[in-house]
């Protein structure tokens, strides 16, 4: 018999100063631009907080900017390797409409902005959350060749795989000021989580 | 001013018939293929109470086959697309390990055991979690072919990219019995969520 506990859920939580941060974003950005400065920004201020690593998310009405969640990683401090800040932010995001579904028809199209391209897990977690539109600012290897981040085995279409499935991309949206959180970050030694490289 | 609630956190919970389920289950499992007798079971009691999709994964010790966690998809149950049956048995077991990595060091090397093989985002979740070993029921065109679920765009030379990073696949373990859940679950009329595509 299983004599050891069942651990029965696991919850991922936003670091407390999001609350004060998001309070002071407007109810709705409606140019894309400030929507990514919003986003990288959460990513300076998650290395700043040492409370994850350097990256940030937002779920937001692509027509309107309405903001609807932000996530920022929290892979370290929840012990979830899957809390990277997509999913976190899909998940929020999902929670406040109460609907798994993004693309719903009873919602208006969705839009997910992250400060880079998804890892291989996280370009999944988009195509199922139902957002239509992903903003991203840049898709090279400077962020795992700054921060040491590994991106993982992505399909080598994923761009037109995206297409295919009704999600638009917008690629390199302020690019250089996400660099400079990268860089923020390999200069503040702090941790960087990866799956491990054949060892065991 | 931001005016709309915060939210903070996201969950994600078994159904409670897994308590029960799981207490009849030894501590340890040393055979693979009572392994994922036990998962495909969990499958098909997943579908039996309605509580999510016909998938189930459990994280076992890979040598001993001590149980860490099982896990059962809850995409519809918890509103999170990202709930698939993997993600919540790595996160589950990580919880109980207190660790994001369970290619820790200070663990014993870990096996994931599910009834098919990784869709495009679980298969990054399980390159992140940490894991040494993935066993799967099969990997070929069935599961979507009979259950309607799409894998999504995983990279075409994901099995060889597994064994890059140190993580060994064994294919095709109990392949008929993982059918017979996904025919179930065809025969009784469930819902299949999926990314939407191409509409909004």
């Amino acid at each position: 018999m299983q004599e050891t506990f069942c651990i029965m859920h696991f919850t991922v939580t936003l670091p407390d100063w999001v609350i004060e941060q998001q309070a002071q974003l407007p109810t709705c950005i409606p140019i894309l631009e400030d929507r990514m400065r919003a986003v990288i920004r959460f990513s300076q201020l998650n290395i700043d907080h040492r409370t994850g690593g350097p990256f940030a998310a937002g779920v937001f009405e692509r027509e309107s900017g309405r903001l609807i969640a932000i996530g920022v990683n929290r892979v370290v401090p929840s012990n979830v390797s899957s809390a990277h800040a997509e999913v976190v932010a899909l998940s929020l995001a999902q929670q406040s409409l109460h609907s798994w579904d993004l693309g719903s028809d009873s919602l208006p199209a969705m839009q997910l902005v992250v400060n880079w391209r998804p890892c291989a897990m996280c370009y999944g977690a988009t195509i199922w959350s139902g957002i239509r539109s992903l903003v991203i600012a840049g898709s090279d290897d400077a962020c795992e060749r700054i921060t040491g981040f590994d991106e993982g085995p992505i399909h080598p279409e994923w761009k037109s795989e995206l297409a295919k499935r009704g999600i638009a991309l917008h690629d390199g949206l302020l690019y250089q000021e996400a660099i400079r959180v990268f860089e923020a970050f390999r200069d503040g030694g702090q941790l960087v989580y990866n799956g491990r490289q054949g060892n065991g």
